[in-house]
């Protein structure tokens, strides 16, 4: 504690989070070949409404991710209305997102009904940048045929989005199946050990099929921005 | 941000949780011995709804687990009043359970009062399956006699489920007493270092005792799952 | 410090690990179904030693499980003569072991040939109580087929012993394809996050497949113990 | 311990690592688009010289991960001179690797000389499977315009490897200037919380560079695997 | 269970948190050069009302932290009205603060937008004390330009906060470009393997960059104390 | 799923939280020196209303740990009224406590405010046994002085409890300065990588000061019982 | 490096660790009740002679823990046949110990013969310190009868120390047998998830008998110490 | 294994750390204010040896550290005698260190003996620096009145390093007796919770001190030239 501070101030110096603190990278774009997506999870509507007022103005489309039901309701109606907005996932476009080009070249695949949540994620982005994709789910290696019936599909994609949550099997068997890039994204499904993802995680990168890549756990975003990298490697050259 | 999005289109893709999300196993039956349960713990009402429906109308049962008061009374009323609810275990019957066949096999004991959560999953989950069981309570290893009276009781059972948290030596102290299959369940119980039961689950799978198995943390499902196994490879033989 | 010791004494009162440290469990056999056997990992050439006398003495047969080649040959040769043992599981038979009896029914199965040392373990435990077992190896998950073309083999074991390594998703495809009971034990193999084994633990723990069983790391001798107590209660009732 | 051994058997039973243990997966190569590996590492010299018995007898090649100095050694010295050794990877080609094939398209970048062990892990396997590359070194982000000065160079690959431990800083840094494939390889370099390459793994993991991705700790392996698939998709397509 | 109560006491000596439980450190400024700041956290409004009239009876001002915004409507109005509110940083200023003293000599560094709640933290707390700083936002290393065009700007202050999450790579490119005193503050920002701020943490203390110091996750407050330590160093010698 | 479920039972076998699941402890207090108390965290208000008609019907005393205000609220009024509770430790007395006896003999000390509520629980429960005892607070070695005046006053405890988080020197340094028993409780007050109390945990056990035990985090109550078992180990001698 | 360096000096300003970095607690003995050990881990023979050479000077005698048979043997041999060495507790009795008083307080039990490294270090300081007591060994929970036919004999002592490792379950069991003050004392004895000991620490932290208190894994000579602070506190009421 | 390989190579391209790999940072000094230094614990006799051919060569000198003693008896004799060397820090100065400048301006305080491995470095690395510093040894908090009596002397220095492993207090107790800047390194001295550092770092970081800033675990170099960057930052204004 001071020492004799004088009498209250009648205007206090009070801060809020300002225009100066947000920095939109507009020229992401061209250096990396897509723009800046904005993950919602820990801003105020304050925040958002600040981002979509910049990006409306200046007739931009933006990808929203993480982006929670009560903070879609709370944002002004304005906003709300332009965005396409996709619960499971938690994504939304706001503005139409890119046109799509050409055939599936990535396959997206959930192990369990209850990893959709970060597949979805994933599909929705490569949506947004106009990449069409192919999503399937419930083929977890526990049920082993439910895969081999759709291995011949997978395999005619260059990329495929492995998620999978507890024991994180489905990767592996999958690398060891097909010569596409396989990317694994862990989920934080489960309980006990496997709660938090933290055991599909190690599963994955310990995993015995060669070259299998590895994202963080939920991070659906990730591993599309990755099969984007991939492709456009694959286009430039 | 992409550079020059049209106008907004009139009816959003937006995507739902459909029916192809879902894909219930049906042949588990014939090629494990059990069917498939649902583990309802991250599923929403739609969900189960969805899930209820298909089961309803094909005239056939489901073991529902992890399933919270709250999910149960959001559920369509029709549904609802067709499960058997138990909230100790929040598991529920959906349609009629197996029928009951032979003597009590499996004793399913738990060290104290706070782990009756997972120890009654494990009955209820035989108990559907048809198997009979002895349910025993309070036994922990700090008040040594209370187990020593029953271990008659418990050496008849050709399979223990012994549940504990927080040091978790119940298994150990069983397992070295009878020469019956012990199954240790961890729980989540306590708290410092006892919580999320990562202290008992380790203590089990360190245990002096030969021939201990071990499920995940909370997991009384997969107990009684194990404990089917082991009395159908008897039942086989 | 102390004060004021007097001079040194002629006869030092120093202790050794003596008889009265070491009691043998005798009477296991009638209460658990099998004898003691002896984790030789931490013990001195002279507690072996001891251990063997008594059991010399006896005329009685032990199993020694991690028994390294060098602590076999700094054993006196009248008790290193008597022990038949086998370098990969570091296991050796005391005297000669229990007489096989039946047919297999126990599969032990090794993902890969840098898990045979667990794998082995488990099968000569099995062999020294008299129980015939099949081994397999190198089946791991990331070459799918090579499992495949044994499955209905490993169908007609009532028990089964899965052990791998790395991402241990072995015991979570079989649990899946057989309704066998299914024991999985991790491996310490592998290196970064696989490395001491905690990563194909968690990953058995939070498998997908109903029942699954778990021992901890490198526990090829408890997995057998399990198998013995299984096959036991098969055929006490 | 049992009651009634007889004598000493005269032949022990004693098992040895033999044939039927090791598989090598020759349809590898069909089936993914390269060759199996042998990593080295917990092989006895009887374990190697077993293996490459089997593949010089059929005039084939072979690549040696983690094969230290004295493994290399204490091999037949018919297989010794045939290896083609690289102290500091630690890998060697036995037989001619592949032909090279085309210009560089990967670069292997390493942020300090300490981190070259796993970089040129990667380098050699790719050259092993006739892949050019561009080696890069002492480039960590604690001296920035040491990596500034390469950025053209860098950019210029479609795929980069970018090797590092500690912090971890430099994938990051990478993933944010050039739009090539990413792939991050943590090293266990270091000392403290450095120690074991975990921080380094975490700090990739959640790295804020869209679409980086991720492998094990010290697999330099598995990120040159992994250029190959991306490389791969992008010929065939 | 005692074995005889007697009758129920008629006034129960409850016991509630007393003035003898808070003792506030007046004489610390003299000691270490800075008063006691209050640290709201897990203070009940008795408590905080309790402190906050000690201080207003004695005409003394006090640094609220971690004053949540429930915690600041619950005050007394008398109290509540005499609190600069800052909610990003959730800092109060009971009290006028000390006055500004000199030029800024401090630069309080966040590398994203999410990071702000921890610089505004340290740049709040450094006002408090009468110490002018200057707050950078949004030059996260993943978008490498953004900071390297205030580097000149970072250098002329002797001292730099540098706050990141998640990879928290922008403390040791910092550390490598300027030659001022650099204190890292992980954030607890984040999911996954980033979640906690402990991954930020490891890789902070594991840095490259020499000499770079650190502080707990999310102590801002803590950052700024050791700029007053080392500025107040600077101005005794 | 099952094949072929009959109608709708109309009574379901519903189970609940029964008599039979709750065995209280009533041979304690002649075999250990103290009787039962109740851990009231997890449990539900019937739970609790059960236990307590138990031992009301029986005239008889109990301790209630961990009792949360709502819990509290929830109780019977009959119930209610007759517990004497304190909100700090969340302690309740049912009944009357046991009588004092003799002179203050153990100190409870907490390091600061903030972890009073252990101290407190602590204190509690050795005045629910009838021994009297000594709180001081505030005395955290940050600000030594504090703990030096009081230091002849603890000194002449034989027994002192020393309950701190955070780093958690409190204990090494009383153990350091007085000959009593010295018993170190962390707490899981803090944020950042002291969370949960694990910091303050390891710290006291890895204390330099000799004979310092230590018990799990924020258990006062454990605490007073080790106090109890070592005042009463001198009473009998 | 340094610009312009001159020529080499010619006696070389090498440190050692000299005489000033060692300062014995010569005054703990009235302060704390014993006098100082040595630890002798990480020391030199320099190190360790020269604090040798100290104490022989002074006529003092001193307890010497973790010294390893190596060391010994690399002492000077006018020290090394002053010492009383134990080489299972690795302790040395520098000088004539304290003269032991009464009867046995004190019961230290080993659960198996590989904790015995540890309860024996515990019971050569209480020896040292004149404490007699009782050595118990082989009396692992999992071979029960054998724990409780030594009951009486334990209830007989104020104060136990039971050293466990694994499973930790024995300290548990003691503390709801007897209403001695038990020291749980974890030994890093094991494999897999129970190496280091960290498992058989955690498991008697959460143990559920009231009142049990834990050492540091390994730290047998830390319960010794904290028994005689008890006896002591007995002794001085 | 590849297809067809012809024969042997007679050079083979066996590669070895070359020149190219190391590239020594001699831009350092007038970016940072201080040379770079070579960290030589995993490096080889070759590699060493190339870089201080390359500093003799340009009669420049340089800071080794973490040398062990074997590395030194390595190097060519030429190197080895220019090498001013220092068991217990494993530093060494090839050339003459930088002239002393100044007064004493930095304490260097090790707990215990066993801390001096760690302050010595940082002792060292000031005098390399030509920076004169006082150490101050074996002044742990358990026998605090060792502390008290040289905190008059520490408190005239501006900087304060303060070393200390196991519980870790020293900085904490120092941070709340002076003004000065306090840096924290924690050491991996000690067994059971405390090896490795783990608890001492986290001790450090959650100290209550406030601006205690802290380094990772053995980290005595980074910790001074945190002290060089403050005495700098306090010269430059």
């Amino acid at each position: 504690m001071g020492d004799a501070p004088s009498e209250r101030r009648t205007s206090p110096p009070t801060m809020t989070h300002t225009r100066k603190d947000i920095k939109l990278d507009l020229e992401r774009h061209e250096r990396l070949g897509f723009d800046e997506a904005v993950f919602c999870s820990a801003k105020t509507t304050a925040h958002l409404t600040h981002i979509l007022d910049q990006v409306a103005g200046r007739q931009l489309r933006l990808l929203l991710t993480r982006l929670s039901n009560q903070q879609l309701n709370e944002l002004p109606e304005a906003h709300r209305t332009r965005i396409d907005y996709e619960p499971i996932s938690r994504t939304g476009y706001f503005g139409v997102p890119h046109d799509l080009v050409g055939e599936p070249r990535v396959a997206v695949i959930a192990a369990g009904t209850s990893d959709v949540y970060v597949s979805r994620e994933a599909a929705r982005t490569l949506r947004y940048y106009g990449q069409p994709n192919v999503e399937i789910t419930d083929v977890g290696v526990a049920g082993l045929w439910r895969l081999l019936e759709r291995v011949d599909e997978i395999r005619r994609m260059p990329v495929v989005i492995a998620v999978a949550g507890m024991d994180a099997a489905l990767p592996t068997v999958i690398g060891g199946l097909v010569p596409s890039v396989v990317i694994g994204v862990p989920t934080s499904v489960g309980y006990g050990v496997a709660s938090g993802g933290e055991s599909a995680l190690r599963a994955m990168l310990a995993s015995c099929a060669p070259g299998l890549v590895v994202m963080n756990i939920d991070n659906g975003y990730g591993a599309a921005c990755a099969a984007l990298r991939i492709l456009r490697a694959i286009g430039s050259t």
